[in-house]
């Protein structure tokens, strides 16, 4: 939704609906959960995934994420470097390089 | 991670650590779902959120659906794009104006 | 719960803690789906689990579920056989052996 | 599972359509995630839930429970029991009586 296309097509697609009413913080927190979940049945029994499938879960927890910020007031990629920023304090590449150790395990 | 700026700096984060090794398509979508757990959690007994803890955990949730997209070949934004336009079928505006029923149901 | 102990047990250790007042369907739910997320977490990177781990986050999805049961006044174990013989009839023995198809696709 | 009959029941579904070889503990452990996504659906728009639907999914979160349980030899019950009494450490009663606040915050 960092493009002003984007934003502005969810937007719209939202608001021609009239589902805004519905999109509640609380409510979109849900929706997120429950997405990534059909997105995890892509691959509940084999990891040979469809990618169609894939693409089209991945759109839904993506559509969602950008809706919740959008309500909150924030912008999805400034939310993404931001947490970038505070991540590479707790995972410093020397410490991290090549491990997928949980920090507080570091 | 459609600016330019975000993709590469997630990108390189990523890189630095050494951790593409372990973001295979099933593993991040595995952890989609594990952080949409944990923005949940945000909201486990009240919705009086707050939102800079949502904030974090959405940085979660968006950063490996950008990691998710990167990894198949995909522009997060032009995924959300196309199935917008694809749910919008099955959702037509007169039909689904002001309701929260399923596309199935209207 | 299905074992008399256990039922009388969990309600106590709840009651105990005046803790009947957070447990809403609603949130007995949202926390079935938060703890599923951190049983999740034990094979975020590797299918390498460590038993200890899985038991303690399956024990929390599980005590979570019983308390939805309990909460709405169901059996757990009622629950369960009354599905399974629904989902026999979706997935007849002759059609569905030794295939992880969904029934929809059988 | 505690009960013998409900054990006996739902290893003998699984064995006759041969699907203990999808099984895996990796794989019932994503199906318990997906299930709980599905059981977070019935809520998705309102707290408003529909009995029977909440039951079916509450049955399909629990069967994979048991599942899980049963593939890494355990009885759910004792499960249940066993983290009850170490998370009654973590929560004192007269510590954590009437709140809802993580151990942690205590």
């Amino acid at each position: 939704m960092s493009s002003p296309e984007t934003k502005a097509a969810v937007r719209n697609f939202v608001a021609e609906r009239e589902w805004g009413q519905f999109h509640s913080p609380g409510n979109l927190i849900k929706s997120i959960a429950i997405e990534s979940g059909e997105l995890l049945e892509c691959m509940q029994w084999s990891e040979d995934i469809d990618p169609a499938r894939v693409r089209s879960e991945l759109a839904d927890v993506l559509t969602y994420a950008y809706l919740l910020a959008d309500r909150m007031g924030w912008d999805p990629d400034e939310v993404v470097l931001a947490k970038l920023h505070e991540t590479s304090t707790k995972y410093p590449v020397e410490k991290a390089k090549g491990k997928s150790t949980k920090y507080d395990q570091l």
